[in-house]
């Protein structure tokens, strides 16, 4: 049989699994420093549940299945309704507000054109029951240190506000089926066709909506949305971003979040604030997020709610072409063996135990095959992955050892060999090459 | 609508969670000091390829589903099959032997009345491109290895061997047909059936048979085979067994590997040695795997191969049962703020800068509620695991921190509070309490 596998699939081979781990760990490491606890849910679940709010296009994109049970079930698209619904099944009874992060695989159903992946690995993070600019804050600023401590240099976060958007289509006459269409058009970010649809309404409508997606910047932003939209909740939310801002560039974040109320999106949920975060080279945003105050509810757990998702695949691209690499993983010391492999194994074992990875060879080597083999052996576990096609990066093997039957030791280097007492004395020797 | 999960599956909330990501940095801690690379592969593949070598009983197992290609798709059962097709269809002119471990989920079908898990999380090695004796031996004592790394004191991994009972049975006149029927019953330990299946062959089948899977322990279960088993290719694969029990003997392992030919697997694809790691209190294997020398061809990349799998949600319960507990993962130091938070953002991030996790409240709080809150506010992140109904664990909150707007701090204890002079003093405070 051919060996392939769907499209939109990829296996991760272990010099690209290494930089992911690493990569994932980093993203933890911010999380947890937040005090943000880990939380997993299962891979699929009740299609009805995760269709909930999650919107049309997003529903369309579901994985579903029957299970023995007779129950439609779908493999997740993201991880926000799951943790909504686990936060209301089981953790309604602890004390509020909740911090919570995952790194988790989602999966989404893609036309073959558009050439996408199906299945991606997403870290982010939910913030339950509280809700301010200090929670709003507490969100955006999150997104921004898990992105530069990940290693992204060049980044920039955009915040909207998708309440203050409603408010205004609301204010301006639009009618539900017009405020959808807008909804969409905008997250399209298809500011023609949003024109179009807002000339239906009135010229004013046009006018308003257009300088409100087009608003974006520092705290002039809100002045410009401050003009068009009425007294009222508007106002009130528009003060909230406001301080949320300022909030932010007190943390230090002015050169890294910008006001964009051009940003729009395309899950039902949210409510409040929305984020999207951008590098350049990558026309898709990094990581997305919002406000989501009305979802708990929905699960009989009414209360507010944020977050945000990264995509470990696009960040890690990303960070590769801004040059930041990780270094290759350093190799297995290979231990070679003659006529029986007792020794070299015991050696192997102390090598292990003093926190040095060891392979030992499964035949019989000389030491003249054990002098061309260790810098290649382990080239094996290279593997394409972002750097793809820019050369392979192999793990750096720094040298073979030679365990002969009576346990007596043999450092061989590419160009000659030597005697060393035992193990403390290799691995002294290994540390100062 | 009521939040709710297919049966079978679960969410593991924060300190399960901790618990479970500790113990698999242990299991790739162990692989990774072997020279073993981690690779990764997609969560569904072609239910043709999945079931292959699977065995009926795996193969009705798996969920499948149709993808917006018209292809016959399903989440796999398991990892060997994926990775030996992504070995010969990526890594084929890698250097071998390829050592590769994975910490993945999969997925099993299950009847309603099993009660069983329907995805869970393995942790495996498979090493590709090697046999003979010293290749069986590394992947039995990886496994004991890590088991023991994993903080499993008790455990006993009993090696059998396939192809010797093959050859037994063909020996004694089986056809394919009672050869298939036989290895079933083996499988699932049904020695009054298997007697019963080859008196239809003869009484010296039965008894031989009986003999075979009888015999378990030390070399003396080698013995009882040769004595059964006649002169060919049967003596030599016990010639090896024995060679390799000898190395895992050498290598220290005599107290946790024993020979039992009873133990027979239900994938096809197993040739060679089989293993199956057990732990007092749980019925269950809590690791399995062995040698399966064809699976590669069938994908047009002949090697040898044998690897072994454990599950993680397994394993974590055994190791909670034999008493080794996870220290709870320390909470982040709550910093509360009254009039505006600007001063404890800043004080926060330098807590977190310094390597400390801290939290701001998201709303003013007077130094009254944070004495009372502290050691309570993160025991949110509590959630029932493996030691669920025996009293909940609860993060350690050592104090907190308010901060006035002017920036000066003040440690809150549970009694007293007192003022610090800044950062680098609370984190040498908080060292010392």
């Amino acid at each position: 049989m051919q060996p392939s596998i769907p499209r939109g699939l990829r296996d991760v081979l272990p010099l690209e699994a290494a930089d992911r781990r690493a990569l994932a760990e980093r993203c933890r490491g911010t999380f947890e420093s937040w005090g943000y606890g880990q939380i997993s849910t299962p891979s699929f679940e009740y299609f009805d549940l995760l269709a909930l709010e999650a919107g049309e296009e997003i529903s369309r994109e579901m994985f579903r299945f029957v299970d023995s049970d007779g129950r439609l079930v779908a493999l997740r698209p993201e991880m926000t309704t799951p943790i909504a619904r686990a936060v209301a099944q089981r953790m309604q009874s602890e004390r509020l507000p909740l911090r919570l992060f995952y790194v988790e695989k989602v999966f989404r159903e893609q036309p073959a054109r558009l050439g996408e992946q199906r299945e991606f690995e997403q870290a982010g993070v939910e913030l339950l029951g509280a809700r301010g600019p200090a929670a709003d804050m507490e969100v955006v600023a999150l997104a921004a240190e898990m992105l530069s401590g990940a290693g992204l240099a060049e980044f920039q976060i955009g915040i909207g506000h998708v309440g203050v958007f409603r408010i205004l289509l609301e204010q301006l006459g639009a009618d539900t089926k017009h405020r959808r269409a807008a909804e969409e058009l905008a997250t399209a970010r298809n500011l023609v066709g949003l024109g179009r649809l807002l000339e239906q309404i009135s010229p004013e409508a046009r006018n308003s909506v257009g300088a409100a997606v087009n608003a974006r910047g520092g705290p002039e932003a809100i002045e410009t949305l401050r003009a068009i939209v009425e007294e009222g909740e508007g106002r009130r939310l528009l003060d909230e971003m406001a301080e949320t801002y300022r909030l932010l560039e007190a943390y230090g974040l002015s050169g890294k979040v910008m006001l964009d109320f051009g940003i729009i999106r395309n899950f039902d949920y949210y409510t409040g604030l929305v984020l999207e975060a951008y590098t350049p080279g990558l026309g898709a945003p990094i990581a997305t997020g919002g406000r989501y105050d009305d979802l708990l509810a929905e699960f009989g757990a009414a209360m507010p709610a944020a977050g945000f998702a990264a995509g470990l695949e696009r960040l890690h691209l990303a960070i590769a072409k801004q040059g930041a690499k990780e270094p290759a993983p350093e190799a297995a010391l290979l231990v070679g063996w003659e006529a029986e492999p007792t020794a070299a194994l015991r050696v192997a074992k102390q090598i292990r135990a003093a926190g040095r990875a060891a392979s030992v060879t499964l035949e019989p080597v000389g030491v003249d095959r054990l002098r061309q083999g260790p810098r290649e052996e382990l080239g094996q576990q290279a593997g394409p992955g972002p750097e793809q096609g820019r050369g392979r990066r192999r793990q750096r093997v720094a040298a073979a050892l030679f365990v002969t039957s009576e346990g007596r030791l043999i450092l061989v280097g590419p160009e000659e060999e030597r005697p060393v007492a035992g193990v403390a004395e290799l691995l002294k020797e290994l540390e100062t090459e």
